[in-house]
């Protein structure tokens, strides 16, 4: 797994965002710097694409959700006083305007497969492929907030195994829409004949499933990827096994090192398993990065973040479902997860503590995971040594400040990657493909390989509705 | 009606727009001028937004269908064949980007209320709302494609008079959404107090209807219009009921002159009748503009277009549930009507013509109602004439060439238009605001006037969810 000398592993940037004031780092939007306030205008968005272009990132990716965090003392109090996660706005609404602005960098946006009607959302993604010539990825999420189901009619959330079950159709649909609809030549655009699309190669999908009944066919013409690139999120034992047949790229937050090791063999075992390259997977681990140009300047932005972060607003996120300070703080995780029937999410949460108070007390802190602070040459060693003996392909940076922390990486983290070999200096040094799925797996290999599960709709019947 | 000779109506222009090869002047794609065929690109409605700006237009209306026209002959043949309203993509998706080349247009986009979840819908406008400062209108449509159906489970088209009951319930949703569920004053953004929204001025909507049950909170804070922009289409019974109630400005099509003013009369009493003032609702027939420097580049226009139109594209658009070829040519329209369970709509369609040969032979002809083809007087004089003895507000322009049209009515007859005080010559002329609705209804209105229903759910009381 570890890289040899002689053909580093080149890492990869991405910048994790979502739309709204308090995303992941609670507390932190009342810095003076910062310009999160302004995620409701456009140019704050079109400014942080354009950064990110010129630092030559993989993608900008978006988290959503399409509900409050409530839970926690009850109501939606704490959320709203922090901004965390509400007010939030519809990612995948600002992803072409960015597109006008950059002519490389991808974009990942979250999307539920437990809300929105698959007919619908196939031909959104269709129509930003399009727009974006082919850089939109999707992270795949199945929901979990309570207060999301019942924004869609639901009592409350729907079961957790049975979401996959019902997504793993959705994706059949989706798939069914994009690769098997249209044929690649159905589109002739032939003036002379005044023929536009060949009738005899677009196809009605005819889906008649458990949860979903669709005809199709797909309103779109084939866009660059067909397919957007599939990326996900979850490390429950559904979710690998999902993110195992499925995913391209996989975002891992919160996990251990050693942890995040065994994530990657597991999934990338799934997907051998399914017939599929280990390497058809590529992880991005969630990444605190706190750099300075010497000590001091490292340790007044440490002393900042320490100072503004809000433990009340990473309660409420973090402790969405698990009210943490509800219990005494000896009691033993082990103890509070096995008298819980959402245990398993408790203590993939907070596995590696000991005692409520030792999850209370470290909720927040940088003493994370993944979490580095120093001089341009010691976070790239500790970047390096993540790469190389876990298997991940690069990094989901965390911000702290917008848009500092992408400004920070690109400034100084990024040239010392280039000094070491292990970071692209142009976009062009690997090849002149534009699509996202082109920036992970190389030019040519803009449509999804023939062992992932999706190409096995490419030849659909020509079937009329029955 | 008539205006006054010192008090001219001033003629507003809107853009009818459709993402898609043939949205309504069906063959005229193949004509080398026209630009159709680059729909899939983003550039391609980047410059067509700077043009209408340019030419100071309201706003840019972009249809939509969620299926295919694949009942003419039996299948969506014809349909693909002409590239009639397939291949389409999300028309939402586009205004973002447009709007971060522009500053002034507005954007009227079509989304039906039988398909999309409302809580979702919602959240998207507002994220539109804030991304383009105001500018979002949104034409309420209930689907009428029986394959639309057939794409989101249903077995066939949901019934008119029900779908306009369901819309009702919609609008009552999205309302209390938009309208009521931020607080004014709920936003604070106090970096001191480290409080981004004071939690009691937001509320649940609680709302648990015959077709809908949404808890809320809406997701977006406060965007500049709120609601946005309700524009309407349809000219049934029920429709006008429904626009009268609802519509802030309504997009006319296909009816005479004279039936124009009757509808324009018809809904302004509803408008009254629900407490609304007359001029609370503005109306735009779509028009037909083919305009020449002379004579000769008139009728070459005119040629080209009746050269190039397709009677098939029309046939399958316009007959998509009446398949007139499949009669006698001599059968009174009259009798096929009474003969239909679907005869309302029929008789909607064709009331200008006694049978069906008449009919046929008129389909996608110039001599339609609210067509007009000459040198830029002539065009002006009719323009005229249409505003002050129909009362309606201006124009919906129908593209036989893109952006040909566009560019002939900004160079030709706006100028003229302009000549007899009839025309902007620049946003500035009405005041400085910028969103969409104080373009129509002056600066200081960004948002619904009291008297509008949706204006009604202002105030809800704080609720969590029982």
């Amino acid at each position: 797994m570890t890289a040899t000398g002689s053909d580093p592993k080149q890492i990869r940037m991405n910048l994790f965002e979502m739309c709204c004031v308090s995303h992941i780092t609670h507390g932190m939007w009342v810095h003076p710097e910062n310009t999160r306030h302004r995620f409701n205008e456009l140019k704050y968005w079109l400014e942080l694409a354009q950064l990110l272009e010129y630092g030559t990132f993989d993608a900008l990716f978006l988290a959503d959700v399409i509900g409050t965090y409530d839970t926690f003392r009850g109501g939606p109090e704490t959320a709203l006083a922090e901004g965390m996660q509400i007010p939030n706005n519809d990612p995948i609404m600002h992803v072409p305007a960015m597109a006008a602005v950059t002519d490389r960098l991808g974009f990942a946006v979250t999307c539920s497969t437990t809300y929105e009607p698959p007919f619908s959302f196939a031909r959104r993604m269709s129509t930003v492929d399009h727009l974006t010539s082919g850089r939109i990825g999707w992270n795949v999420v199945t929901s979990y907030l309570p207060n999301a189901a019942r924004n869609f009619g639901y009592e409350d959330e729907v079961e957790h195994d049975n979401r996959y079950e019902r997504a793993d159709e959705y994706l059949e649909v989706v798939y069914k829409l994009w690769e098997g609809s249209w044929d690649d030549d159905a589109v002739l655009v032939d003036r002379e004949h005044r023929v536009y699309t060949d009738p005899t190669k677009v196809h009605y999908i005819n889906h008649d499933g458990r949860y979903f009944k669709v005809a199709g066919p797909h309103l779109s013409e084939p866009s660059p990827q067909r397919t957007p690139v599939i990326f996900q999120a979850g490390v429950s034992e559904a979710g690998r096994k999902f993110a195992g047949k499925h995913a391209e790229a996989i975002f891992l937050g919160g996990e251990s090192v050693e942890q995040t090791r065994h994530f990657v063999e597991d999934i990338r075992g799934v997907a051998r398993s399914q017939g599929r390259d280990a390497d058809d997977v590529k992880f991005f681990p969630s990444v605190n990065i706190i750099v300075g140009r010497d000590a001091d300047e490292v340790a007044k932005k440490v002393s900042d973040y320490e100072r503004l972060r809000s433990v009340e607003g990473y309660l409420a996120h973090w402790d969405s479902r698990f009210d943490l300070t509800a219990y005494p703080r000896d009691t033993p995780i082990k103890t509070l997860a096995d008298s819980r029937p959402d245990g398993e999410r408790l203590t993939a949460r907070f596995r590696r503590f000991q005692t409520v108070g030792e999850a209370l007390d470290s909720i927040g802190a940088l003493n994370r995971p993944f979490s580095v602070a120093g001089t341009p040459d010691v976070v790239a060693d500790r970047l390096v040594e993540w790469v190389d003996t876990t298997g991940v392909d690069g990094f989901n940076v965390i911000q702290h400040l917008t848009p500092g922390t992408a400004q920070d990486v690109i400034e100084l983290v990024i040239p010392e990657l280039r000094r070491r070999g292990r970071f692209r200096h142009a976009y062009d040094d690997e090849g002149p493909g534009t699509t996202l799925r082109e920036r992970l797996f190389g030019t040519g290999q803009a449509r999804l390989k023939p062992t992932h599960p999706g190409a096995a709709f490419r030849n659909l019947a020509d079937t009329h509705p029955s």
